[in-house]
């Protein structure tokens, strides 16, 4: 049995130490900031086991720019846990609740390296953004990053 | 004369390419995710020259966990226009503007090393918290970041 939970800012300790191992290496770690943990528990969400250990996470947030517009900032699921709807559990609980605080879309981006990610965000019913390049034939905006990294952007009408 | 404006998105990439040489190559540019210039443009400023050139940014948000919280998570000034009060300006006018939106308390977190933020947020009325460990004398969160890295907790009441 595994169960939905708001996130905790004293998961922040127990999810960073797994998400460089979860990514195998992929320097995603790094956007995991603290803050998150603390400030954006509303629309923020663990999986965990009855023992507690951590299944899957969601890092999001209403923005504060465009109250209608949701945000997902990062997500992770246990690799040994795969392909059993953790991640989909995680965002369609984000999609409703996000619903109820106002919000009319969910955005959300990936890098085009991941193909997964992309194939992922199509079947939950994001649509792919224009953007001003493309990488594999998926539009991209190049350079999102400010340091060279071209990301896909998403969105999702609630 | 240089004025005080909220941040757009557009500033993501003119601050970014600056960051690294005002903080003198240490790794602060990395917290200065994307996310931040799109989603919390209410409670983020630049003060720019007339030329458009930036000389200073503040990047903060209303917590979305506690509301009545607002946490300032980067502050940056032009090395070559510090000493004139830019980075008061900016806090200053931070502190009107949530406490509009009805917070009563701001957090900031600085690295024990900076002890010129530190000497700064004391002037500016911030009470350090409490930690669970002290380094010259400052109490600070030891392993605040997840990654071994300490940080010193400022609180200021509105």
């Amino acid at each position: 049995m595994s169960a939905l939970r708001h996130l905790e800012a004293g998961d922040y300790h127990p999810i960073v130490r797994v998400a460089d191992q979860w990514w195998h290496g992929r320097p995603v770690a790094g956007i995991l900031l603290r803050v998150f943990f603390e400030h954006f528990r509303p629309t923020s969400f663990v999986i965990e086991q009855e023992d507690g250990s951590i299944l899957g996470f969601l890092l999001g947030f209403c923005s504060q720019t465009n109250p209608q517009q949701a945000y997902i900032h990062a997500v992770g699921t246990d690799p040994s846990h795969r392909g059993q709807g953790l991640g989909r559990q995680l965002y369609e609980h984000f999609f409703a609740v996000v619903s109820q605080l106002g919000c009319t879309d969910v955005f959300s981006i990936t890098s085009p390296v991941n193909k997964g990610s992309i194939a992922f965000h199509t079947r939950l019913g994001f649509e792919i953004l224009p953007g001003d390049a493309e990488i594999d034939g998926v539009a991209v905006t190049a350079d999102y990053d400010g340091r060279g990294g071209a990301r896909v952007l998403f969105r999702r009408r609630l």
